[in-house]
């Protein structure tokens, strides 16, 4: 049994991280479904997802060291098609993933304690974003 | 329902990347399934999955952020082991990883307009490629 | 048809890599499926799953790389938070991630010759560990 949903979003852009957590895990206990995998995708190349601690320190942390592999400041080939300023966040969204798939048992996803799902939206503007969020099981 | 096919590549590898999302989404279509996942991995350790707008700047600008973690003409322990020359390779495809999945619905892939599904080969030669592509969905 | 299972881990910590292929393996043997995935997810945001090949060289480059983007020795924000001293584990757990989903075939995992999957624990002491692993298929 597959049950798709769009979640839609308002983000800041460059690098706001938006914890989707409680928004998955209902639409797992909305499903019915006891296992499976919840699967939360971003449609677009400046986005991507992953799990972190969702604390202002740890965004921060992982933030610094996306701003030191991809600088936001620098030159980007990106930038010479299109006049684009947002070559970072292509880099960087390729670099973490667009796609995290986290297991659910019981009706509940399998995350830990301090880890949360998040967003990360790298783009260099404030976005309405909408993802994806597909849960397969029985 | 599972659906697998391989689909067999040649590369030029040091970076090569290549285009896979009309070869994805026709087997979604062949595969006349709704909705669903379609996972995308790569059997070998020196080649690797992502989405990126497929243009050459933001792939320039993608392989010049790898170059930097991993420079092709570094020392690597691995290169002690075999004689080989690619440890940058398998560090590259370690970070971003073997494995790609993302959600159909209707029958289509959910990627963004300007999002391609592509496969990084980091090897350093030419080689032929046999990706695993698989559908479940309903 | 999905089944679940933990696999429980002694990890030493600091970036200790275990070689879950077998286990994992194992699993998709017992469960009499034929295709399929295996998602292996680590609940906890200081470890991560990637795919690479298991020998000493290329697990202490993949090492070296992410002691160069989130070094150990620094100063993170988390700390400040709660006194911690594992900023760079969380770092590093965000980028690699802490999902791997490999497709099966005929009851066996779609892996290369010279790939195995891998867990990383990047926290900075040794810990008990229990990944989830599961298997959707039929």
């Amino acid at each position: 049994m597959v049950i798709t949903r769009e979640l839609a979003l308002r983000t800041r852009g460059n690098g706001h991280a938006l914890d989707l957590t409680a928004q998955v895990a209902e639409m797992v206990r909305d499903s019915g479904l006891q296992s499976g995998l919840a699967t939360i995708f971003c449609p677009g190349s400046t986005g991507a997802l992953t799990t972190i601690e969702y604390e202002d320190g740890a965004l921060a942390d992982l933030g610094r060291a996306l701003e030191e592999i991809a600088p936001a400041g620098r030159e980007y080939r990106h930038h010479l098609r299109w006049g684009d300023d947002n070559g970072h966040a292509h880099v960087r969204a390729a670099l973490v993933g667009p796609s995290l798939t986290v297991p659910f048992v019981d009706g509940r996803l399998a995350l830990g304690t301090w880890q949360q799902i998040v967003f990360l939206d790298f783009d260099t503007q404030p976005r309405n974003r909408r993802l994806v969020v597909q849960v397969i099981g029985e």
